[in-house]
């Protein structure tokens, strides 16, 4: 039986796109051959890479001003990237501290150029979203992560800020609508919403490039990669078909749209459950829950012992919560079905 | 019918390992959940870490003082993190210039220090191997690139060098028996002899780490990989297993020395055609003919039709040259059975 996975990444996959890249491995596109055994450069990979670009595009309603990158290294490697490409040497960049990742960025960046933190929810254990952002254009970009999977918020309301604005989106990545021309730099690691984990999706407006001056390692140049079109270097070429499958599952499915709509039945009906069940608390802030990841505990230690027997024998995996939080974390990613949600839901129901 | 497969990269694989990766992309270790689905921290993907790192050092037959990473941005972030790791402030390197990605890695050390170049074949259009090299321990480190896919050449006696041994092996790891414990770091992209692209092997002694006092991004620092036991972020999954699958393979096989007997059966094999053969006159020194890739060109441009006629019509594929080099290359990664260099050689014989 297959598990009802609420793992919080690398995290669940649609059935389909499992059995495709299954299939590749073993032969790609009838070429007798796998996909893992030809050239990056071949004209059936290339394909590949041009079709994830323009699906990509396509899905976020972006036009001719944004370039799409598919890389390696994770958010870890852009939280380097993006102040080396943006944050001139006497500027300034604006963050907000919602998290682990989040302040993994901050000192990353602190590393390279001056930063200011404008927001942050460490007070709380990163419980909820720091309102009331103000970043004046004397600062060369403002970064945020808008989803916060060890904590399960999110941000629902992007600040208005008066400079470029950077987002690390990867746990929320084509999960729901939002109006992306906003964003000058989106990055997000694949292996939430988008595919396996190996591959960082980039999607940047090209004007803000090329600005800062800096010396940087070859690979930081995001200029240099839109111009050798992500291959630079041998692709992480797996990574990047499974993510361009899950796309194309996507898109088939309604697009964002169609996820969005998805996601928030899901998120509903667990949270409804926490909010009525009195052996369970939300761990967020109620204004500032996450659809992608819903962080709960039990209000009756008690009762740990009976919850994680029955959860465990109705065939779910990935619950526990991240050992800074505690508790649980149900992460329900865009592949996640309803009826998933709707196991743990009654075996919560179950508990007394 | 599976084609001949001399890809030079990414490149053939064992049928075995890809029939086990396919599998495991459904179904991993029959848990019921993709080997894509599940957390990197999980047990059954931490036992993989463990393994892979396990069967690198038994294979290469290396002690505690080595330590094994698996990373991500393949040799090309290699080039700035090896640099960042072991070049001091006010010290030299000394790197030999034997090719495209040799001057590569050469270009980036220079963004970071001082770096002299001690050989180069640029002459020649990197034919062959630069001799008589000679450091003095006034050198942080000696850089050279084992294996040049392009050219088809191949270090065949590593300098001995009174400074620490660095060593690109991308393209010829695990094929040739070595005292690996001459080398202070060795790195290689997976994608030729050990698995698919998306991550990158390295190996280091640890003495030699953390001696620059360099400020570098927190991806760059392998002290903090080793510490994070290559989880710093999180890792590329699928390539990592199927590496590990691929290292299995070559252990079930004769391990190094196995597979270094039938990789010397394979080349001799093809080279002996090339020299009796008056059609085809090989591209790289005779003294320096790489294993891994046999570089070649016709003597009777008027032949190339036929040439192309006949190899593509034998299931053989990936045997064109480097756009540089021009002429044809044939690769006999350790995955490659005899039986395709048999038909290869039975075309350039059929051919007149």
């Amino acid at each position: 039986m297959k598990k009802h996975n609420f793992s919080a990444g690398p995290s669940i996959l649609p059935q389909e796109v499992l059995e495709k890249a299954s299939a590749a491995v073993l032969d790609f596109n009838g070429i007798g051959l796998s996909l893992l055994e030809i050239s990056h450069r071949s004209k059936d990979f290339v394909a590949v890479m041009d079709e994830v670009r323009t699906i990509v595009k396509r899905l976020m309603k972006l036009g001719d001003d944004y370039e799409v990158l598919f890389l390696q290294g994770g958010a870890s490697l852009q939280f380097a990237m993006v102040p080396y490409n943006l944050l001139s040497t006497n500027g300034k960049a604006a963050y907000t501290d919602t998290g682990v990742w989040a302040s993994g960025a901050i000192k990353e960046a602190k590393k390279i150029g001056q930063v200011e933190v404008v927001g942050s929810s460490k007070d709380k254990n990163y419980s909820y979203i720091p309102k009331d952002i103000s970043v004046d254009s004397s600062f060369d970009y403002f970064h945020c992560t808008s989803n916060n999977t060890i904590y399960g918020t999110q941000i629902k309301d992007f600040p208005k800020v008066d400079t470029r604005l950077v987002c690390d989106m990867s746990s929320d990545i084509f999960s729901r609508e939002l109006d992306f021309t906003k964003f000058d730099l989106i990055y997000a690691g694949a292996q939430k919403n988008m595919g396996p984990a190996g591959t960082t999706l980039v999607v940047v407006k090209k004007e803000i490039l090329g600005k800062t001056g800096r010396d940087m390692p070859t690979y930081f140049d995001y200029q240099l990669h839109i111009e050798k079109e992500s291959m630079l270097n041998t692709p992480p070429v797996f990574s990047i078909y499974t993510s361009l499958l899950t796309l194309q599952w996507l898109e088939k499915n309604g697009g964002i749209a169609g996820a969005e709509k998805r996601n928030i039945a899901k998120a509903e009906l667990l949270y409804k459950e926490i909010d009525n069940n009195p052996l369970f608390v939300g761990l967020a802030a109620k204004e500032d829950r996450s659809l992608m990841n819903v962080s709960f505990k039990l209000t009756d230690e008690n009762k740990k012992e009976a919850f994680d027997t029955a959860w465990k024998n109705a065939g779910i995996s990935g619950l526990n919560g991240h050992r800074t939080t505690g508790g649980y974390r149900a992460s329900l990613y865009n592949a996640l079905p309803i009826e998933s949600v709707q196991v743990l839901v009654d075996v919560m129901k179950s508990i007394s």
